[in-house]
């Protein structure tokens, strides 16, 4: 029985949580970003124990949905008059590394839209300030995760399309991907309309 | 003669202070968690040891409830003109982990709704900015704590139930467990009325 | 002849001077905290080779006593518009642990209201924000360097009495015990009219 | 077929992208350095996993366009009234060293006039305060890997002619080679009219 | 020759410089300790290699003269309009512990009062902020230095006249020296009418 | 050749460019340091993979500077209404040690003052708050690398003068030494007219 299916399925169900794909020492997992906004004066507050490239990662999805956030429908002084906070759970484990890039910016968009993402749907991909989606490492371990956790489509960077394809079918049969290059890829498809 | 009854239950009889259970190199313990607002900008000092997990708790615990300070009855304006400062006792020992998170929820929302939480009532179980209760771990070695000490009820993530069985019953015997998932449950069950 | 007699009397009888109990690694010791207050904008300066266990009793004092300024006959304004410096003299020795907690209280209250500490007065607690005293190790060590030092009266916890009840009486002849369970008890003993 | 081409090309065809060189572990590679404005009080925040080095090259190119602002053509007022933030991609992968300080005087030039550097157009070279180019380190294996990428023309320093000499013709046949020793130079030669 | 007869009696013969004494690890010496105000908010500049406990000497040193300005001849506003920097020359020896107090006190009193100190004046002591001077080691190494370097007087803790009696009358012949025991005193005795 | 004579006079010879003397694992060199101002609130950067000594350095000139402005010719509004950046270039190589006191104090008052050094001048020396130049190691592998380098006039301290004696006399021919006691003396030489 999928873990994913009822649980989990309703705790995401809300704005500025995105599902991303995470490679640990003892395997693929899932992971959850939360991005929540509060009344402030645009302070970035980062929990869940996480590592400086990690935390790097939601500072440049930051700056990327600020810098376009008249593209995103979101009102520019929202960035002043709010704090961002950004939590991964687990806190006992630690985490790290650039590959929940494209996750945090779902998160962030998804808080400051109000707009949800869609449900059943996990990413992993590094970004960069202009706008790209870089390819990153663990996907086969990623993948067999996302399964077992009862996700059914995933966005990934267009380079990892040939680490899927490296993958047994039957593993992943009714996984959808989505294979992107461009950070605009993923809020287009991940946002709910 | 349990431990609790007197003294203790005078000493958290006040708003801002919850009763956690801690999993320590010497086997389970109960944990105050003090939580105490001042005049001030919105500043959170955190004492008593802790290591950077449990800070993060405190302050994830503190962002769901400013984002959810209508809800709960408190007026937003509070976050900005009090200073919060939460110490947990035994300063000689070090504490950390994510365990307390639900009971920093609940001391920081009695400090803030100035209601006090329930009588001879401890908890355990992390949390997340979208309002989860995660399960944690040590729950034999908590809960044999909490009925020495004299506690006479338990929030528990309802993951943890799987532990509490495991538990020969007469070890436990009048002690009466609340399985939650929602940190909104907790609120509901532990804040007096 | 008590080397505390005449010199020491003499140089605690100001406002803001609390005479501590330490227990090093060469034995007990008695130790002073000093608060000094000055203009400014509510900052905390903390000198002394203290290490952060210590540092955390005197942010926790201070958060009591500015919580309870009403109470203590403290203007609540002072808190922002002076600095309160502590420093722990003999610098070359380090010092940590929560044993100076209610010595930080009782110097920190005498600052504020004006009101000197009662002579020959020593004392050792750990402190909680919610005002209870909590008991400290090193108890015997302790009392007989506060006997050598020529103190007349001490402060500790109630839960620290079987520990006196343990040194030969004649050690501590002539050495008055005030035990207690809150900080208010602590302040009303020590403070003077 | 050179990876450069088509992806890459239009990856950096807009303002505040340069590309520079690195020598790392395994060999020479290109490295983007990605400079974003947003709406701010003049910070400048800087990610990538850089070493300190490397970021007190993007603070010296920051001083040095700052104060040949009118030179340039960039309004005196965008420096306090602007956020900067500089990434540099592939954040798993340490980055150090002065080499990129060219790479970051372009960057940064490029993002606060709007206009974007040429296209494959590469660059490597230490920066100094008062506007020189200095030489730098591994030209042979960066140029290789410039050559790989599809990189057509390169900024070095001349000192590092010499270093270019040494190469066999054959393998940088068709990249062509321009020399500065002063920063304006380079931003002569980079930035688009 | 003394070594301090002219071009050191040059030097010091300004505000805000008072002669300390140091015991390192190839026998005593003398030290510089410089005070200088510039306009400014109140901020304390400290530089000279110092550690953490000689530091904490000129913050204890800096809160005393603040807090007793008035007896001192200072306007109170000068310590929120008149920034400090405090430096201890010969940058390349690591400078510790808290034996320099009393002669922060003076360089500091005197950078206000904008007074010198006396001439051929040296001092090492302890303070504290309830205004004792506290007794230090190296004694007899210190006024050794002091005598080759052609200081005539100096000022020490009470306590240490013991050391000063160990001492072979002959090496010290020509010093005078002072026993104080309150910074009262020091300043008294230091700073020119 | 002198390596000095053409690119390097070019490039120093703006204001705020001071050229001094190093000391390193492979021998002596010359090192520049560079200061420039821009708009600001009277920030002190420093960049150059600086040791903390180096950077004490540097505020400690700063210092003297502000407090000696009327003397200097510089307004003194502008320590707060400018940045100065302070860089020392090849940043691969860590630099710190008290010896380029002098030469940051140069730089700092020809960055202000707007005028510029003489050419062909090189120096080095630690400085003090009280405006002394104290002399600094290395002195051989020092000269002998400012003559390699093209340099015609040094400044040194007094107590130097010894070193330049034990060097045989063919080896510096052509060189004129400077040799000072105050930091007003550095100035007067240094600066242009
Ligand atoms: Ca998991
Ligand atoms: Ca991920
Ligand atoms: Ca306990
Ligand atoms: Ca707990
Ligand atoms: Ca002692
Ligand atoms: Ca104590
Ligand atoms: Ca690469
Ligand atoms: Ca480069
Ligand atoms: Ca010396
Ligand atoms: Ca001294
Ligand atoms: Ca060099
Ligand atoms: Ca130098």
């Amino acid at each position: 029985k999928p873990r994913f299916s009822n649980e989990i399925y309703k705790s995401v169900d809300i704005p500025g949580v995105a599902v991303g794909l995470a490679w640990t020492a003892v395997g693929g997992d899932i992971l959850f970003i939360e991005a929540l906004l509060s009344e402030g004066k645009g302070e970035l507050k980062l929990t869940g124990n996480l590592g400086d490239v990690m935390k790097e990662s939601a500072m440049t999805a930051l700056t990327y949905v600020k810098a376009n956030a008249k593209k995103l429908g979101i009102a520019i002084e929202d960035f002043s008059k709010k704090n961002i906070h950004i939590h991964v759970p687990e806190g006992a484990v630690p985490k790290d590394g650039p590959s929940a890039g494209i996750t945090m910016l779902s998160a962030i968009t998804s808080a400051f839209t109000g707009k949800k993402l869609l449900p059943f749907l996990g990413m992993t991909g590094e970004i960069t300030l202009r706008g790209q989606v870089l390819p990153v490492g663990g996907i086969k371990e990623k993948v067999l995760a996302a399964k077992r956790a009862g996700l059914k489509q995933l966005i990934l960077c267009a380079e990892n399309e040939k680490d899927i394809q490296e993958i047994e079918p039957a593993f992943i049969k009714g996984l959808k991907f989505h294979y992107v290059t461009k950070m605009e890829e993923v809020i287009q498809m991940a946002i709910s309309k």
